[in-house]
């Protein structure tokens, strides 16, 4: 069946006729109850009503909209109410929190579908003659800010990619594939699959995200291990400016400069639009083995992911939760599943004889892919290994649960946004030997930040991305809202944790992006030089300033402007 | 024994005290005359006397000269004739021409060796203040003319990084080494072996180069195909300007925006002086072996390393030569090895048993290393593949072979040089299935350039870096020199080349950097607009355009330009 995509519901993420399914995961409510000391039940059902929704009258410039009819469908350009609300935000905790209590200041004026190239450079020429502000947008999934209209006084159009969404052309010998930049994850690997080959590029956000989504914030997938980062993947693109085309050629590696492909990589919007890219792609692996493993603690699991890494037998997937993400995950099982008979009693009395703490245990999903032979030689070096660290198999079983449910934990903080718990995340990234003083160190800044405000933690950590170097270090974190204080809980939660990244050496983030969440934190990570030259880039680039105004430019006072956005939430 | 940097001799490759040693090449000599219709042996033996060569006078701003002594010792600023010539290029075709006919008219004023990152800021500050140019210098090898002062009309000096070469912080643990930029290839070897590791970088120029230059101009190093190019290996630089210092963050990988290491690598001395870089290194291989192969012909060896890499088998390094490169491979084999023996007449029969026509043989060098079990894995794999593809192993003598020889290469140009013959290179890279028809088309406009001008032609070709997506192609050519007519002749076919790999997809080059040769052809490969983005990085970093001007920014007739730079040689 051809694929169709669609909108996220306004108010939270995936589609509208998709959300949390708390029956399905019998032990999630009572867990997070019980270590969020939450004492009730009674929550208002919240009723999703767009009317209630608080939308800055649309202004529009005639002359400018005259413009755009002269070179675009009426079905190509959108005003309605609806559509202004979904292109208002990503889905960041600021977003939906803001959006839930009505609020949709940073709605644009206008959204507007390209369907080729030339319809983009018409309306960057057309916007940049008129000071119109142009915000590209793929799948709307970031969580970052990097959607948020920061420039009030200006008409604002969104545009929105996803009509143009065509694999353009597939060198399968050689495995590339150049590709319009709108397409969705699963429209790209349907579309692949076809000729047999895969991008390999699976962020959490697949369902909802796009290729040009993926490039403009150097996005990384779950098997980013054996496929790379999506920068590692890129081998041209094209990109519209208001002051033409940037485009580089289908080559491996080039010695030609300063190489021009990562310039937009990780541009954000503020340069231009990433219309295509051709991409390194890879044959469909042969076999695919998801497994689970329990570890004794923490620091023997990053030990295993360490040596594997040393003996290149590295999975292309291995991600390792902390014992509180671990808890989190098996309150998280299906009822009367497997896993959940495996970490029934019988095998609570095995691993206690193992000598396991079953506090300390922590819970490692791999997934090894590829040709078959490669599978099989990965997989029992790999498990050598992980015996050798103590660890304990959990059976393919438990990485059939993950493959069922891996992209629904995102739906879970909706579900307790409903009911009063604010939940978001921080990840970095940082060399082997600096993993566990980052972990221990931003753990404690992010736990008293939140018993700050009187209530209590809940903060998880996993490690999901490895490297020669180094790995992703991934904090989820959660607490009950303080009425009337929330937002500026979450801020302080928030600071603390990026904070705590940048103080221990780390990156403000590995594959979130800048967005308006990290600006406060860009010069400290890229140096103020490394600022100012992004912002020559952009000058050069963009000079009528209409391209996602404010990103990767830090203002003179970060911060204010950073708590400044929640207003006037308090 | 403790690593002492030396000058290469001005005239040629090399330490004055190395030449190509044709005694020890028999075969190489009856093999160029052969080729190249060379009918003599009488050419005059050169004298290099220093005295011959024109170097313009020193020109000294004592207001600058008075300022860099206020914080440089005497020992750390030089106006010796000999380093001002040594300093005046790198060691392409066209500045060895040159010097050897006494031209050295781009020698800088001044060399000056700072020890320090803080001299080094210096050194630009006080170069701003007087409108004085700089132009980074690491080993001197560089072949694409990223050296040779433009800017005819100032004081130029040539800031000598040698004297900065400590390994500054080792992390065996995340495989992470901190080091100066000055560092020469062997001095880094040997302080990073101390612990066991590696950078496994070895470029052809390996003796005679630096880190700073080959992050500078994104060198590639002959077991790429394992550790990566140069700018894989990167993970933090730290680069002086006159606006200060560009640093980035000690992690493997990161989502902060546009990626301030690529804005440093590939600037090819432009914006500022990269003066540190914190790099990816490895433990040393448990076992390395290296052996050679004989192909059917190229086709087949190309198929070979296609199917290598789909099988992830790929060696550390596979050199692939085409026929003409092959012949000139076995005429360069010492004499009575056992190389020599198995080319003799018995493997020659058993070639022939087995359907081989000679004249299409092509040889294959590879690499394999890591892990013993590793070792074996890939080495079985691969022979398997090559043995499909109608391979015959030569063994581990033809391997021995070349590594004893590897770094003598670049020798045989100043023998051929001595005898009137002109040999240069030229390399790019693409995607597999374009490999053939970039070959075939540039050997096609390569040979018809060089018979234009009335002499017969040799050209080869190999492929020496793989990827997932293609390849480096690697073009060697030689021809007699017409007398008065040599640089016309080099510039015809090096420009053939060059335009060859534009309209054939190809990159400008793949490890060899832009500088003046490949300047020209920098807009049809990265867009004019990329160029624009170039020249705002630069305006912004160097707004006194002190640094290495006139690189990355063709003029607006580029190849006047390119033309211009070899008069008044005709």
């Amino acid at each position: 069946m051809a694929y169709e995509p669609r909108h996220m519901k306004w108010w939270g993420w995936g589609n509208e006729d998709v959300q949390f399914d708390s029956k399905a995961h019998p032990g999630f409510w009572p867990y997070a109850k019980s270590v969020l000391e939450i004492e009730t039940d009674d929550f208002d059902q919240p009723h999703w009503m767009l009317d209630a929704i608080n939308v800055p009258e649309g202004r529009v410039d005639e002359h400018f909209l005259t413009k755009l009819r002269s070179f675009l469908a009426p079905t190509q350009i959108c005003e309605d109410k609806k559509e202004r609300v979904i292109h208002a935000y990503g889905k960041g905790f600021r977003d939906l929190f803001r959006l839930r209590r009505g609020l949709a200041n940073a709605a644009p004026d206008l959204i507007v579908y390209p369907q080729s190239e030339r319809e983009v450079c018409l309306t960057l020429r057309s916007a940049a003659d008129r000071d119109v502000v142009v915000i590209p947008f793929g799948g709307g999934s970031n969580i970052s800010g990097c959607l948020e209209r920061m420039d009030a006084g200006r008409v604002t159009i969104s545009l929105d990619m996803r009509r143009m969404r065509r694999v353009l052309e597939v060198d399968a010998h050689s495995c590339t594939a150049r590709i319009e930049s709108g397409i969705f994850g699963p429209d790209l690997e349907q579309q692949l699959s076809r000729q047999g080959l895969t991008l390999g590029h699976f962020p959490d956000s697949f369902l909802h995200s796009t290729l040009g989504g993926w490039i403009a914030t150097r996005s990384a997938g779950m098997q980013s291990d054996k496929y790379g980062k999506i920068e590692d993947m890129v081998l041209a693109v094209r990109m519209v400016t208001t002051e033409g085309v940037l485009t580089t050629r289908t080559v491996p590696k080039s010695s030609n400069g300063i190489d021009a492909n990562h310039i937009c990589i990780g541009s954000e919007g503020t340069l231009g639009v990433i219309t295509e890219a051709t991409m390194r792609v890879h044959p469909r692996p042969e076999l695919r083995v998801v497994s689970g493993y329990l570890f004794p603690d923490f620091e023997s699991g990053i030990a295993a992911m360490h040596e594997c890494m040393r003996q290149e037998c590295m999975p292309a997937m291995a991600r390792l939760n902390d014992p509180d993400k671990t808890a989190l995950s098996f309150a998280f099982r299906p009822p009367a599943s497997l896993i959940s008979q495996a970490a029934g009693s019988l095998f609570k009395t095995y691993l206690r004889a193992k000598g396991f703490m079953l506090p300390s245990a922590c819970l490692m999903l791999t997934a090894v892919e590829g040709r078959q032979n490669e599978v099989v030689r990965r997989l029992s070096q790999a498990e050598a290994i992980y015996q050798r660290c103590g660890a304990v198999s959990m059976g393919e079983d438990a990485g059939k649960s993950f493959e069922a449910t891996k992209f629904d934990f995102p739906h879970i903080r909706d579900f307790l946004l409903d009911r009063n718990v604010t939940t978001d995340v921080s990840e970095t990234s940082t060399v082997w030997n600096n993993i566990l003083p980052l972990y221990r160190g931003t753990m404690e800044v992010l736990r008293a930040s939140i018993l700050d405000s009187g209530v209590r933690p809940w903060t998880g950590c996993h490690i999901s991305h490895t490297y020669q170097s180094g790995a992703s270090v991934y904090f989820t974190f959660g607490f009950k809202q303080q009425s009337g204080y929330a937002m500026q809980q979450y801020l302080r939660v928030k600071r603390a944790a990026q904070q705590s990244f940048i103080d221990h050496g780390a990156t403000l983030s590995h594959h979130h992006a800048v967005g308006t969440e990290h600006l406060p934190w860009l010069a400290a990570d890229i140096s103020p030089l490394g600022v100012q030259t992004v912002t020559a880039i952009k000058n050069a680039l963009d000079p009528a300033n209409i391209m996602n105004p404010g990103r990767l430019q830090p203002s003179s006072n970060p911060f204010d402007q950073w708590m400044h956005l929640s207003q006037p939430l308090g």
